[in-house]
């Protein structure tokens, strides 16, 4: 058995499995108002940065992550004007949106400071260029009160980049919240969340609990993955919940590659393979 | 960071980040005359067993890899009847390609006995039943002979269900054995073979060297991917080439759906997502 000790960042996925890293370096850390923050080099993976120890970024797939939650809506509305990120304070989910010159106004709103400015310092691959962009309103708040307070039909695009729903993540996994979410979206909108993995039992709950919210809320509630090995299982899932737009049949192909956005993971053929999900997974959204 | 270290399996999956597994009880262990062979058991992935170290079949998510070799070929073809499948020792492949009433004789070729003893022994999910199936025929030999000797027009589908393309497992990888595949193939044949991962460099250099030799030699030689969180990043591909018929086109949904094989993971609609690929993994098939 291989000794994984000394100057390896371990990451539990569940009691008794876990995903290692071999740091070259620790970059910094920090124990914000909300969370503990620590910023790791490594050979494989750049720099990569954890949340109370939980892997959140790194430079080898952030690409993935990031270009997944943001794409696909795109890909079915060519017109999203106004767009409200929660969470993501790394700030590669609003990179990914400001790609976009029909995007006017983009509320970026996370509830920690320090995690964007360490972020600005240390991970410039998400974070530069962001705060700097004339469209984009950075505020940290607590993305709770933001979408309690954002008047009807704010906004075209809701982007809910979370943590997991423990502690600071929590209000972000409500009936509440996603009711508000429907709310302050107009008649096109979409909300796109980040829905947690069916593998691990202690994920799929979350998935499971998350799923069966908002679909008494949405009429149109789907879930879409895609293949993020450095979080738990590499078997990561996103929500697509609209008031009547399909993300399968109201799609723009030729149009949105006719943008000519950049991308490394995302094309038309992958928004409609990562709809397909397996029976298993199905099985877990349906019944709940 | 979390201490691994005693009593938990870990598997390097670059030389610098790895995945470990807690282990409750180690059943078994044997160095055969190609590789060490251990069982253990754990929690979470209940039985498992490794080939020099390397996790190969754990009862979590063995039904994953075994319907993604197995089923896309049927969903394509439903008149197979004459299957050679070269590995698999673990017997999962066999196990699932005898759930069709079609087929009528099965080669099972893997050159490790002891593999299968084993598994027999302790892994009976996969196992059970194999060797006793009247159609099947399991011998313990090296799969590159069997290629080489057998008769053109042969098989209708061909499983490689290979270890990396080290040691043993190398000769699985070369363009004289996917030349003698193409050979032993009938017109409809296909050929599904192991195909490493996109995400870690050296499965990927794997990944692309087998594909560059496949597609010199089938005309049709497409790649499909799914979900194995057990293996190096969790990204795992598997190659499907043919004389001619299309994956994608040329499947009969219906006629598959109406033969009611019981599936966890595999369906329609996953084999026409599994084919959409990121761009990144379509350009490093592409190039090469």
């Amino acid at each position: 058995l291989t000794k994984i000790d000394n100057n390896w960042y371990t990451e539990l996925w569940t009691d008794d499995c876990g995903f290692s890293i071999k740091v070259e370096e620790k970059l910094a850390s920090k124990q914000s108002p909300f969370q503990k923050i620590d910023f790791y080099k490594s050979k494989t993976f750049g720099t990569f940065f954890t949340l109370d120890d939980l892997m959140m970024v790194n430079e080898k797939d952030e690409f993935i992550y990031h270009e997944m939650i943001v794409h696909p809506a795109f890909l079915v509305n060519p017109n999203i004007k106004r767009v409200l990120i929660i969470g993501g304070g790394d700030g590669g989910t609003a990179r990914e949106v400001l790609k976009y010159k029909t995007v006017e106004h983009l509320d970026f709103i996370d509830i920690d400071e320090d995690v964007f400015r360490m972020c600005q310092e240390f991970l410039p691959i998400t974070a530069a260029g962001v705060e700097e962009d004339p469209r984009c309103n950075v505020e940290f708040r607590d993305g709770v009160e933001v979408v309690n307070n954002a008047p009807d039909n704010s906004y075209d695009l809701i982007l809910v980049d979370s943590t997991d729903p423990i502690s600071i993540g929590e209000g972000l996994f409500t009936t509440d919240f996603y009711k508000n979410c429907y709310r302050i979206l107009n008649e096109n909108g979409i909300l796109v969340n980040q829905h947690e993995s069916p593998y691990f039992t202690e994920y799929a709950n979350n998935m499971k609990k998350a799923h069966g919210k908002i679909k008494n809320i949405f009429p149109i509630s789907e879930v879409y993955q895609f293949h993020m090995p450095t979080y738990p299982s590499g078997h990561w899932l996103f929500g697509f919940s609209t008031k009547g737009v399909n993300p399968l049949n109201d799609t723009n192909d030729r149009l949105w590659l006719d943008l000519g956005i950049k991308t490394k993971y995302f094309n038309p053929q992958i928004q409609k393979g990562s709809f397909c999900l397996p029976n298993y997974v199905k099985e877990m959204l349906e019944n709940e």
